[in-house]
């Protein structure tokens, strides 16, 4: 196999300190089903609305203004340049995904465009180029230069990966040079505000195998935790994880996709080192995040302000922010984490984060987008204040907005639905290993000449039902490991029609060993039921409160489905009635509702009143009513409906 | 009386739709007792410690900066004069309490330093004097320039009134002159970004009976609602309550103190103009405020994000922000509406707010404040980010800072407790209100030679037993009203030893009319125990959770009290049991402790995990142990103690 095409974002074929090992690029194919839809609108609409976008916004005139091919002054945040590049890498993948010659010429044209504003000594970056000549470096806390160049690279390798086009891996490998030259171990002992690099870094070594590159992953994370950054608003250095050096971190702290970005190279690092300092202090920041400072549907960030980490438990539903893009870069962290482990808490969380925290950012017509996902919301008004807004407005109407004035998650979401592949599955010697249940074919060369083959049939999220046909296998034994999803309260697993009693089950996986031959089927019947998810009583923003939750999918009430009810906060559910199930087709593309029985509390005896003293206050039930809870989609008001396709595109 | 000693902070003896009226000057003097006691320290303590920060923070020094008297350049936030003006305000109040030489003397050379550095066309802002020199009036959302002059004229009109000294109201009137030449009738169609000067142009009015200073504040407030403010951070207009017209506003909205500046300025000018659609405007902000967006210790503010009012029930314990100085800007326009309407609401908030939201802020040394008050504090670190720390450091220990980068809270503090006695009492021809129970003196002059005495006695807010002596009275009769608070169950009113069977209430107040004598005794006695309040069900941070209050102040618990528990998120009451208050002469200088009956739960269930499904997760009771609450006091960490004096004063 050819170098450009063995892999996808996260090459661990040649990582000693792999536990699993990543698919080459293209063993996996996603069949039709509910991921495939997405991934084709993504490509369809979404990439091309992007594009156009990333037009509109400045962020190809920046590169223009700094090759000498426009005149005019810089536009935008200072950090621009990376959306591009992360819209770069996601239309690698989707090329990678199916040949689509439009989508490969705006690519194309981006790519010149970024060829042509590169300095002779390889720096690049249209804000520094521009807007402030002659300062390169001097505002390393929020100056967002390595981060850029991080998205630069990811994208150079992405394009080599997906299609072989190595264009913007010559000018990442010149960029990667130069920022050797700087910050190399006889350089400037800085690092960048914006973690990012970090990963980047080690991919790029990952695709060439200059040990250069890793070798400046590990001064940058050696570099913080000095103390040195000034933080932002009413935070010190915690804000960009400079208060303590990464291996001593406890806690999960500041600006929620900086420290999970950092998080992400770390492990990166530690795929290729195998420091067990690194590894460990991943596990604590993870047991920290997971015990104490994730939303129910796997979002991270509890505060607006410093769009950060909170202080343990606190989780509100309101005035939570988890942005998107944190969302994925956790998805990204644990996978780092699945693959150095081979532990299925951690595609157990992907698959909880790309359900609930990444897929309720894009709208159904793939152009519009959240930034901010708050798990409460109160009013039409509130989205138009906290949403941020497109570039050139203050303010957007209620609703996912078509782009935003820092549009960082627009294009990640574009880059991670493109990948979707990438995440199924993972192999080693011996065997394979299913983390996520998309149908799909699969491929395995486990040596030269001894290929498997099996596809993967379901209808998850809405059914447990998997079936997994063996349709080519050699006669040699090896295990197939699928992950048992923490959601499921019972499973069983049949092998060709008849039921395995007591499987062995191994760190979240049923591990089925033996020599497959073509024809072998496999069902898993996982038992999905809609059930009322309570949070722990440390969590005092969701005291009393539950949550709806359907196979992986946490539901939403909107107030508007609520028949008889004109404030949610007067209802509450009745958790003795079972809920349950219906599947509607028709409604917002074919989902599963959830029902549950409910009451309707008098609301007048408090009307215009605050506090009371207790015991005055009992309120009568109104009526019984029905609640009908939709999919995760953290929308209170009635949005525009749906359209497929941007309005004059 | 001459016109200087005739007012406290307000003078609405000649207002013309004023339903009662202020007092004179010197006419309440407080006797020992808790608040006595609190304005003594602030005398003593406080406005000393406040002279030494303006002199460390750089006020003093940008006044002597703008006139000529310094080199260097501006230091500090572009609002720092206004600081300066409220100590100044503050020290009026307090040399008005009684004699200071050495304060008066600090006064003195502070007022030197201002009068100095006033421009020759009568402009004063040290910050566009010098900063930003040519540049006046650039910046009307963030510029605080005409929101300093608001403070000037305070202060000069206090210092008039307290000592007679006008040498701040020549400087005032000449720079209110010179505002009226470029904002008035025929000048610039604009106003502040940041309210305040609304409420001082009317008190300058009332001062000097210039009726050009009253037009004005018509004018500002009109010019508000254009929706041409651009607001800030992810706020619109609304941030500066720039997106509506006053008389049409529906809701509180944006930044705290803005906001309630400008009611306070609006009931003023309502007070001179008697304009209908004003007072209406007002009564729908503050049905809204106290109907939907006030916590339980009379704060408000509910997000840390833009200083601002949140959406309606949006009150969580633990990110809001509850700035002092909008509790302070909440009691000041209270003070206005209650003068306008006679309605005790007004008053029975104005006691709530300074028992519970401004009270928390100094510390017992007198030396530290709180900006923000939260409700809830996790841990001592928290304490520490969300600080606005004193100038010139990142961050402070946990607790109250000695100042603050942002220092408007520290003099705000400082001018309230000054003038304590202009909120006990109000007249009006036939009569005598008595708002606040403090120990007092009270004179009241009915008409020429017709003298009233009475002696108010009283252990509030430990008990309800307040005694009232009258000691001087003319022969016609006239009505004293006793302020009934909202927070007893029951009174009883005696007069001469004789209870009053079904005495007359009106609008909250207890009315007692008749031809009084010297020796006439009247005994109040409110029933006071402690009590437990709950929270309207759609306030849903607070669901099942109650608050503990006993007389007006509600109370804290700290985890340090609660033996046996390490968490106070372990912590469960028993409602049942009925609490106990002891009083504890030595704890927080004498303060009545709550006791209630608890029960600590077991936390092992739930160690390292978030969300379980509902019903598996019952939480044994560990141990019964005793909950002791103390009286508001934001914070859940150790402090320094409280020591007396400032450590180098």
């Amino acid at each position: 196999m050819s170098q450009q095409f063995r892999a996808g974002p996260v090459d661990t074929s040649d990582s000693p300190f792999a536990h699993w090992r990543t698919m080459p690029l293209g063993s996996v194919s996603l069949g039709e089903g509910f991921w495939k839809q997405r991934q084709e609108l993504n490509c369809r609409v979404s990439l091309r609305h992007g594009y156009r976008m990333l037009e509109a916004a400045g962020n190809f005139h920046n590169f223009r203004l700094a090759a000498g091919l426009a005149e005019g002054s810089y536009r935008g945040r200072n950090f621009l340049d990376s959306d591009v590049y992360k819209w770069l890498e996601a239309a690698a993948w989707e090329l990678a995904n199916g040949s689509d010659a439009e989508l490969y010429h705006m690519a194309s044209d981006a790519i010149g465009l970024v060829e042509a504003a590169q300095c002779a000594d390889g720096y690049l970056n249209t804000y520094y180029q521009t807007a402030e000549q002659g300062r390169r470096w001097t505002d390393m806390d929020h100056g967002h230069e390595l981060y850029c160049a991080g998205h630069l690279f990811q994208a150079a390798v992405a394009l080599q990966r997906a299609i072989g086009d190595d264009r913007l891996m010559q000018v990442a490998r010149r960029f990667a040079d130069h920022i050797y030259s700087v910050f190399g171990p006889t350089g400037r002992e800085e690092t960048c505000g914006h973690p990012e690099i970090e990963m980047a870094l080690v991919e790029l070594y990952r695709s060439t195998d200059e040990r250069r590159y890793l070798e400046l992953t590990e001064l940058f994370i050696e570099r913080r935790g000095r103390k040195k950054m000034v933080g932002l608003g009413a935070y010190g250095p915690e804000y960009h994880q400079d208060h303590v050096p990464v291996r001593e971190a406890q806690e999960a702290t500041g600006h929620a996709v900086r420290q999970l970005y950092l998080t992400t190279g770390v492990t990166d690092l530690y795929l290729e080192t195998g420091e067990d300092a690194l590894i460990q202090a991943m596990e604590r920041l993870w047991s920290d995040i997971v015990g104490r400072k994730l939303f129910v549907t796997g979002g991270v960030g509890s505060r607006l302000d410093g769009e950060a980490f909170g202080d343990p438990y606190e989780l509100p539903s309101d005035q939570c922010y988890c942005e998107t893009c944190a969302a994925i870069a956790n998805a990204m962290w644990n996978w780092r984490m699945l693959l150095a482990s081979g532990d299925g808490r951690f595609a157990d969380l992907i698959e909880h984060t790309l359900y609930n925290s990444i897929l309720c950012s894009p709208s159904l017509d793939g152009w519009h987008y959240f930034y901010m996902n708050p798990l409460m919301v109160r009013s039409a008004e509130y989205m138009r204040i906290s949403t941020n807004p497109p570039p050139g407005e203050t303010s957007s109407e209620p609703g996912r907005p078509k782009w935003h004035d820092v549009a960082c998650c627009p294009p990640n979401v574009m880059r991670i639905l493109a990948s979707l592949a990438h995440y199924v599955a993972t192999y080693e010697d011996h065997g394979l290993q299913i983390h996520q249940y998309l149908p799909s074919d699969i491929s395995w060369e486990r040596a030269k000449g001894q290929k498997v083959n099996l596809r993967l049939s379901t209808n998850m999220p809405w059914d447990g039902q998997t079936t997994i046909e063996i349709r080519e296998s050699d006669r040699n034994p090896w295990s197939l490991r699928l992950r048992l999803p923490s959601w499921t309260h019972a499973a069983t697993v049949a092998l060709n029609g008849h039921v395995i009693e007591a499987p062995v089950i191994e760190r979240g996986y049923i591990v089925l060993e033996r020599t497959w031959e073509a024809g072998d089927r496999i069902q898993m019947d996982l038992q999905v039921a809609p059930m009322l998810i309570e949070a722990n009583p440390r969590v005092d923003a969701t005291r009393s409160s539950v949550a709806v939750q359907h196979g992986p999918i946490v539901y939403c009430l909107e107030d508007q489905d609520q028949k008889g009810a004109s404030n949610l906060l007067d209802i509450q559910i009745d958790t003795r009635t079972p809920l349950q199930a219906e599947w509607q087709p028709d409604l917002l593309g074919g989902v599963m509702v959830i029902e549950a029985q409910g009451y309707l509390l008098d609301s007048a005896a408090w009307e215009g009143h605050l506090y009371k003293p207790l015991g005055q206050n009992a309120r009568a039930i109104r009526q019984s009513i029905r609640l009908v809870a939709i999919p995760t989609k953290p929308v209170a008001v009635s949005c525009q409906p749906d359209s497929h396709a941007p309005p004059d595109w």
